[in-house]
């Protein structure tokens, strides 16, 4: 639908059908909706209500009854299963639609992924859908599973365990995978979501309703491409103050960009807004499908540190030496020891074991051993919380310790308890027991540092949400721009300099005082006032290069040399173009010092305008040391945008320099970044150089463009 | 042992010993002597020699006769397995010298790491060792494993299966976990050690032997610190050429490193140097544990890539996104099909499978699909490897699938080909089957990718070494400097630029034209001959502070000029300082335009100098942008140094700028490289900075400073 949000209540009957029709079951076990039909009837995740095979030469499978056509299926039936050549899906649709069905699962391919023919026919699977008030998801996905009515309309073989954690994929093949793993693991789900070729229910829709399933606790994706950016937009901003919200997308190193014209449009590749939107609104990145698990994982079963100090248990120095050293890419930290509980653990250790940094209790340490130091630990007042490491031993019993950890967790839910057990068969029942207590089981200690930092990242987000909720901010008010749409309808495409310049000046960007001189008198009293060094301009339609015929005079330090400037620039230009109209010579503050750094916007064809800053010279081209974020900011967004550019350590005053503007650096993006978003006219821009002055001094854009489309 | 390497023929009884006894060999099943013996005896991966628990309480433990000391076993015994409280080890030890044993591995702790008294008592066995000609493994160690021999000295549960990777451990505990992990995924080991505190059996002397095992086609590493570091830098200079070695050490990222007085030295992290070996002598570091034996797996079961083309091909969409996603970060890029290839192809796969991207078969993708497809695109010109995807799908037999694969690589070995499958349970059997087939077998996706990535680092620099070789060098001789050792002998810490200059000029860096004028005749005859602009400066021991006397002009830029500054300054000096000696006026060419760099040398306590790269200004300082080799480099080694620096590009002459004179400062670089190899007393220097100027016109160090030790 094109609408920003629909009525996540209409998703319903995808989850809670209270009748699911198969229409082409088959009885060949050979066929994929012959798995459709297991999966609907199985005895352990099957659908409790009533399952219809619609399919007019059989009278049963796996002995169920069928029925001959979708009207003849009695009720209730509110969610059909299409699994049909494509060429028979809409026919059936249209019967669904008038047999009373409200959602429909279409599993077939053949539509808009194989071209034109296939565009018309969902083209027309829409329109019947809208007809009949009709929900659709895919065609070309395998469907939903919910765990808890339960209900399962894919044809993957095995159903995840109960669990807090959704998916929803724009791969129908990656859930195969997905599913296996995590029933492996152990790991629970609570929906699984695959919606194919997006006709109507798009990744938006999808996720508000995810957001409002009291079954989901963390949200993950798998994304390709986003259908409807607004919408996408919104949802993360439902979403990511409720609830943990994982992503990774693809597409994240296509080459392949179209050419742009600005430096901006050069510089942010595809991936840019994307990145930008998950930083604003609070969704977390994965570097990898196993890592959005992993993360997902710990999200989901342990509360969200207070801080970043993480203590080590562990029986073996060396993973405990390899956690250490991952904690810095995530931003933690190796907790110390409180010495008050280092003599408590102290008092039941082996003498030989190490209690102020990485606890490591030896390689014997028992069952009892670590249950009592995690107990002890948890108390430390300088913890944040703890990773638990085991490397198997002739002695020791991996499930057991999983299970004196779960009744230490269980007498605290403050601070978050994740677990590396090294190994794989020695540690497979520890896994699954670890999973059934919510205890995140990693086999590796960098796999579960990256959770550990998944929570921490989380925490630092809601954090700085609710200190930027509290802060009262006034922010530029976003205005559609009569002079841009003027020049937008009179099919200007690219403005120059002075017309960005001025337009921009009307958004409360500085530009240079600059005023324009019609007699050697009023030219030195202008010089007087706009201040030192000054360079002179003549203004005539009638001449191009101005520089060529002297007209133009730079570093004038004087009033008097002012009034001297004005009278050559006549003289000259009556010299060379003795016909040339003047209106009149323009006078402009040169700007001398200050940082120069590059603003840009670029409008992502789906997310919006996206807000680039660099800092001038080389760094940003050169060195690409730019940064994002989608328009408008808020004024944390802002500052964010700057701290992540490496070199904007330059504004700070290095070595001595005087610290820059950056109060008016800041004000400069909000301003852009609300006028980016107010004037959809605009496709890029740049203010290249914005010259940041020392503090108290202001920013003062030197050049700048607008491009139209 | 202190020398450079030991012989490694030496350590041959640790893996091929004609007998074991075992010291401290208990009945009580609890404890880890009794696991020894276990492993020693095992049906399948025992020891088939004999084996000798010594015991003076028991007969037999396990059927295995006991003898109550080491001087009643009988012939043959030349490996001992020591398990005995620490206390005990010395004097067993000297009687397993007595009784003529070779080897001896000492699993017991209570040595260097608990402080003091372990000290004394290590110290003490190495004594021992070096009386009878004994080399020791440990103490603190838990041994070896060799699947060929076959023997287990551990009392790890488990022996992993026969293959080509070695696995050395600096951490005793890892090895449990690793261990078991091989086992659960089928992955062959040679040979194991653990080499625990390595009071005899370096880390240098036990990877020297594993080049020698005919066995061990790849070496994975954990290291926590560096024994011996000329050793080691040997070790894998003797290595690297002939097999992969693959790393993970941990204190990446250790604070707390000492305060230095030099640039360089407060900027080289205490990895630095490490990650430098690892670079320069064709070791590959690993990013994780699990990216270790991933990598390590490519390496050993599939040839080298000739270049970095991944075809992939794959039965689902989404995984093959997210691959291709993955090849930049390893330098690799996705395939395109060879139109010709394209057609065969399309001949017998579905009319909607993709074959020009990845090949995407679609989801009923059949076990003859996969194979017909395999040797198709293994023909392909245009593609130098394969990843083959599979998602578990109804239908599909992954198990299947891998013996399908495995005869199509059987019949060629000319590209490599890895295998991602994802999910748990139904691919397990594949895992263990395309591991006996040498098919390297991952989980997701970015494993897969990250694991090619190993072979194709590997195979570019063997690639670049083969270059490397056939080019004839002319590197500069390394020297010890008189100057150098004379500064030394008279106990100065830090030479101050003068000197700095006037010694780096000796070995052929370029400093300022500079020449003392006696009179101002002299002057104007210097100034014709160095060329402008100039600065002249007062020589007087007398006067410290020359500028605040007006004794430094700069910027003469004629000859005339030179002649009136020289009377000038000395007019000046007289006036001012009556009494001053006046040595003479300096003339000194100012360096006008180029690039500033900085070029540093830091020694590392264990891997000797570490040369630093940098651009000046804030690039190297406030940015971090700089690189890091040890001394001496190569040529292109000394090019790499500077192409990984991301400010270099600035050198290339960038917005019409001229290119700078790389050569020369790549010359520059290698006669520092030389100079600080060859002289040890150096322990930092600084050329900050070094003024590359335009292309064919020099580089010229500006300043320096050389600190001794």
């Amino acid at each position: 639908m094109n609408t920003l949000v629909t009525d996540s209540a209409s998703l319903d009957p995808f989850f809670h059908p209270s009748g699911v029709a198969v229409i082409g079951a088959s009885r060949d076990s050979g066929k994929l909706s012959y798995g459709v039909l297991q999966n609907l009837l199985d005895k352990e995740h099957g659908f409790p209500g009533p399952v219809y095979p619609i399919n007019p030469k059989a009278d049963e499978i796996l002995g169920c009854k069928c029925y001959p056509h979708i009207s003849a299926a009695p009720d209730p039936v509110d969610l059909a299963v299409l699994i049909l050549p494509a060429g028979m899906i809409a026919e059936s649709l249209e019967d669904c639609g008038k047999r009373g069905v409200k959602a429909a699962v279409i599993i077939s391919g053949g539509f808009r992924e194989i071209g034109k023919e296939g565009e018309e026919r969902e083209r027309r699977i829409l329109e019947i859908a809208r007809a009949y008030h009709m929900r659709l998801m895919g065609p070309n996905g395998i469907g939903v599973i919910d765990t808890n009515t339960p209900l399962n309309t894919t044809f993957i073989l095995g159903t995840p365990p109960r669990g807090d954690i959704a998916f929803l994929s724009q791969s129908g093949a990656l859930c195969g995978g997905v599913i296996d793993w995590v029933i492996g693991r152990g790991i629970g789900f609570s929906r699984m979501l695959s919606i194919g070729n997006e006709a109507d229910v798009t990744e938006t829709d999808a996720l508000l309703n995810l957001a409002e399933d009291p079954n989901t606790k963390v949200i993950t994706t798998y994304l390709e491409d986003i259908k409807n950016g607004p919408g996408f937009l919104y949802a993360l901003q439902t979403i990511a103050p409720r609830k943990p919200i994982v992503i990774i997308k693809t597409g994240r190193t296509a080459s392949g960009q179209a050419a742009t014209a600005s430096h901006t449009g050069a510089m942010a590749g595809t991936h840019a807004a994307f990145r930008a939107a998950c930083k604003q609104f609070g969704a977390i990145e994965a570097a990898s499908v196993e890592s959005m698990f992993n993360g997902a994982l710990a999200l989901s079963y342990q509360p969200l540190p207070k801080g970043k100090r993480v203590a080590l248990l562990t029986n073996a120095g060396g993973p405990a030496a390899v956690a250490a050293d991952a904690m810095e890419t995530y931003g933690l930290t190796l907790a110390k020891t409180n010495p008050h509980i280092q003599s408590e653990l102290k008092a039941f250790l082996l003498p030989d074991a190490q209690t102020a940094g990485p606890v490591d209790m030896l390689g014997g340490a028992s069952t009892e051993e670590y249950k009592t130091a995690l107990s002890v630990l948890l108390r430390d007042p300088d913890i944040d919380g703890v990773l638990v490491i085991l490397v198997p031993q002739a002695l020791n019993h991996p499930a057991e310790v999983v299970d004196a950890l779960a009744e230490v967790m269980n007498a605290q839910n403050e601070k978050p308890v994740l677990a590396c057990f090294m190994g794989e068969t020695s540690v497979s029942e520890a896994f699954q027991k670890g999973h059934a207590v919510k205890l995140p089981m990693y086999r590796f200690p960098e796999a579960a540092v990256e959770s550990f930092g998944a929570l921490w990242r989380r925490a630092q987000w809601l954090q700085k949400q609710s200190a930027h909720l509290a802060a009262a901010e006034s922010l530029p008010i976003a205005q559609p721009s009569a002079h841009i749409a003027e020049a937008h309808r009179s099919d200007q495409i690219a403005l120059d300099s002075e017309t960005s310049l001025a337009i921009l000046q009307t958004i409360g960007v500085a530009i240079p005082a600059s005023h324009i001189a019609h007699s050697a008198d009023e030219a030195e009293h202008i010089a007087a006032k706009i201040g030192f060094p000054i360079a002179m301009k003549l203004m005539s339609p009638d001449v191009l290069h101005k520089s060529d015929i002297g007209a133009v005079i730079i570093n004038i330090r004087s009033a008097e040399a002012a009034r001297q400037a004005f009278d050559e620039i006549m003289e000259r230009t009556r010299r060379a173009v003795p016909a040339a109209k003047i209106t009149g010579i323009q006078a402009q503050r040169m700007i001398v010092g200050g940082i120069e750094v590059i603003l840009g916007v670029k409008r992502d064809p789906t997310l919006g305008p996206l807000i680039m800053f660099g800092l001038g010279g080389v760094y940003a081209e050169a060195l690409a040391d730019v940064s994002f974020r989608l328009a408008p900011l808020t004024r944390a967004d802002a500052e964010e945008l700057i701290g992540e550019v490496r070199s904007a350590k330059l504004l700070n005053g290095l070595r001595g320099a005087s610290p820059s503007d950056i109060s008016a650096l800041v004000n400069t993006i909000l301003a852009l970044g609300s006028f980016a978003a107010a004037n959809p006219q605009i496709s890029e821009m740049d203010i290249n150089p914005l010259i940041v002055l020392p503090e108290g001094q202001g920013a003062i854009a030197a050049d700048a463009r607008i491009l139209l489309a």
